[in-house]
């Protein structure tokens, strides 16, 4: 790509990111007029992000009903695995797309038409890139990293877990199998984002998940219907 | 985005692509002219391309030296873990970039120049959505799905699973421990791409490793001066 083209590349990109914040801004509005927590949840295919969400909807269905909005490059398997678990769910499927997008999440809430005061988590497409740079307007992002991936990807992948209010560590019943420093991981996510707060679990064992329920709650609980000016 | 602009980006893309593939052809042009073999390797993040990498490279000493172009969003970690291995490596940092274009492999040839009957391995980011839309002129691309991700995944990334040449299932010592079913995953696998062939092995047990060195050796011999027409 020339200069000239390249130039117009990174305008263009510029341009599809502000067009993409200005509606993630409407989003978050909107949220915030029905005191609604919004959760980005991210990680690398296979990390357990539905796993961890089939097991919350599980153990909060007595306290707290989610909202799910789900998306994938294909299939509605996700979606349905939601719907099992006994959530109500938009599967949103970006094709040959890397992320979802505020847009998306536009129409997923439309659709989903979750009542006051709820619980939406956002399930982005599997990818540690992409998905880092796109603001959806949520109350917060959440990063999952699985120990089976090595405990250099805070580093590798920096944009992703700087962009993360809270990093879960899941798969720990696999740490016995694997070479991973769970104290390593921990080190390398606060070089690029000093403060971030880290949990680990295993969502399918159970262990560690209290942590992670009583961040939900206290979250939740701090969300009320102030605009940001 | 409004259906103007959203046009605007949709002609955009098909114009990298375009430019992307024009470069990939003289990359792969070059390559038949020093009858060398390149191999575009992809994965999700952590499934362990790096690991194999490195095996390889030592196992393969005697017979045949690597040249390796290694893409990862940010650090030289893995250009060092393969120069320390014992191959001749070229780093490329993506920076906020979700995949290796060919205009980076093409700068990175330039710099690695590679002797000729080469076997040149090219370390895409981890990703298993972007990096199967960019030819970088490879002679064949290769996927790597580890059993903890999940057997699933070739339905919901299947660009990637249909680009690829060879899939390679790897850690596969971490069976016993996960919920993963080859049988499904091969099966899924050839749902998208009928035909393909599928490897089970360990990169860190080296289980399976002889079909792999089986397979680049088959390739290498194959890999002759015929340009395309």
């Amino acid at each position: 790509v020339g200069r000239q083209a390249h130039r117009t590349v990174v305008d263009l990109e510029a341009s599809i990111l502000a067009k993409n914040d200005e509606r993630a801004a409407r989003n978050r509005a909107w949220l915030a007029g029905r005191e609604t927590l919004a959760i980005n949840l991210m990680s690398a295919p296979g990390a357990g992000k539905t796993t961890l969400l089939e097991r919350t909807i599980h153990d909060l269905a007595k306290e707290q009903q989610l909202f799910v909005i789900e998306g994938d490059q294909a299939t509605a398997n996700d979606g349905e695995r939601i719907r099992d678990a006994g959530a109500p769910v938009v599967q949103v499927n970006t094709g040959t797309g890397c992320h979802l997008d505020a847009e998306m999440v536009a129409r997923g809430l439309n659709e989903l038409k979750p009542p006051a005061r709820s619980l939406v988590i956002i399930e982005n497409v599997g990818n540690l890139v992409c998905p880092a740079l796109f603001d959806l307007g949520e109350t917060a992002k959440v990063a999952i990293l699985s120990v089976t991936e090595g405990d250099d990807k805070p580093i590798k992948y920096p944009h992703m877990f700087r962009a993360a209010a809270l990093i879960l560590i899941n798969k720990i019943d696999l740490l016995p199998h694997v070479d991973f420093s769970v104290e390593k991981a921990v080190g390398r996510a606060r070089e690029v984002n000093p403060g971030v707060e880290v949990m680990t679990l295993s969502a399918r064992t159970g262990e560690g998940l209290a942590a992670w329920y009583g961040w939900l709650a206290a979250r939740r609980a701090a969300t009320g219907a102030t605009m940001g000016l």
